[in-house]
């Protein structure tokens, strides 16, 4: 089963990281990073660098491909190449999948109008905007359409998926595999759980 | 403040992408992933490449180092460049951490000797032997030996850790930052949850 992950110059790095990890653990998945030119790719710290293993011409028709959040993405959203190599995958796709502010880019394909879909909790009129029914879920599966909210969402999505492609017991082998039971110190991860200080400074960072 | 991640050939990517989006947050942390020699990593899934962008010895008195899991860290517990590195940046360190079975190359320099600590849960044993005194708990901090459990729990460590140094108020605005509201779809993330069968499949894929 071929995934392809879409990066690009400052993509969130733990966006892609998570389902990776969940993924990467499926037998027989062949995971590949890609970018408009293979090569090194910078996360939007600037304090990491992944590498590109091919660019996008070379990878077609994966069964599953996802677009990460980042502030990088907002360019892309008019590239012409890019926008026709996700709407291509898409049609072939057994799963097409975004996490973070990844689903504005799938939406600027127009893939997103009028689907249920979900991202970063900072980010939701932006979507609503194009066009997408927005969700508040953490996970949303529409067809074959699965968004998830911000950043470390992906891993709920991915552990999800995998439920879906292999059943309850393959899903839980992974989850123990990287020992996820999670135990966050706070409770503040979402914007109804977290001090409304905290949700207004927050989105003054992320909307700039 | 400066926080290295040591890095190594099969390195476990989760271990330090987690701890890398929540410390990338902190107002003026300069994070840089290191290697014995500086270029391109591969991780453990052998499908992700990672650049180490300086060698160990460009890379002095980190105040923060953390040391990932990963089957590759293995054969750097006979490393004596690395496990002198690992020694000397303990010596003036103000948190020294590991996620997942990054602990038993910390254990390997004798720092863990007597000192409460945790790794994946399927790797107690061996921590053990090294000397430590194993928890099962997600996240240990014993003076300023932080420790986590399986991949995953880096996420949750960093959160605390920032806690610890910044308040809870700046730990709640990064764990919002990257919307951590974990809604795992199964309750199968440590050996207590998952059923039974599930464990032992795990445990003989770990320990292979």
């Amino acid at each position: 089963m071929k995934i392809a992950f879409l990066i690009f110059d400052k993509f969130t790095a733990l966006d892609a990281m998570g389902p990776y990890e969940v993924f990467s653990r499926f037998p027989g998945a062949e995971l590949k990073f890609v970018a408009k030119e293979a090569g090194p790719v910078r996360t939007d710290t600037g304090m990491l660098t992944v590498m590109a293993e091919a660019s996008l011409d070379e990878v077609d028709g994966p069964e599953i491909f996802l677009i990460p959040g980042g502030e990088g993405n907002r360019p892309l959203m008019e590239d012409a190449e890019v926008l026709d190599w996700i709407r291509s995958a898409h049609e072939t796709s057994t799963w097409t999948i975004s996490v973070c502010t990844g689903a504005l880019l799938l939406g600027a394909t127009g893939v997103l109008d009028g689907v249920r879909a979900t991202t970063h909790w900072a980010y939701r009129d932006q979507l609503a905007e194009l066009g997408a029914e927005v969700s508040t879920d953490r996970v949303v599966i529409d067809g074959k359409i699965a968004t998830a909210a911000g950043v470390s969402s992906g891993i709920d999505l991915a552990l999800t998926l995998v439920g879906e492609m292999a059943g309850p017991e393959a899903a839980q082998a992974m989850q123990l595999g990287i020992e996820y039971d999670p135990q966050p110190p706070f409770d503040a991860g979402s914007p109804d759980k977290a001090p409304p200080a905290i949700v207004e400074f927050v989105r003054n960072l992320e909307r700039g």
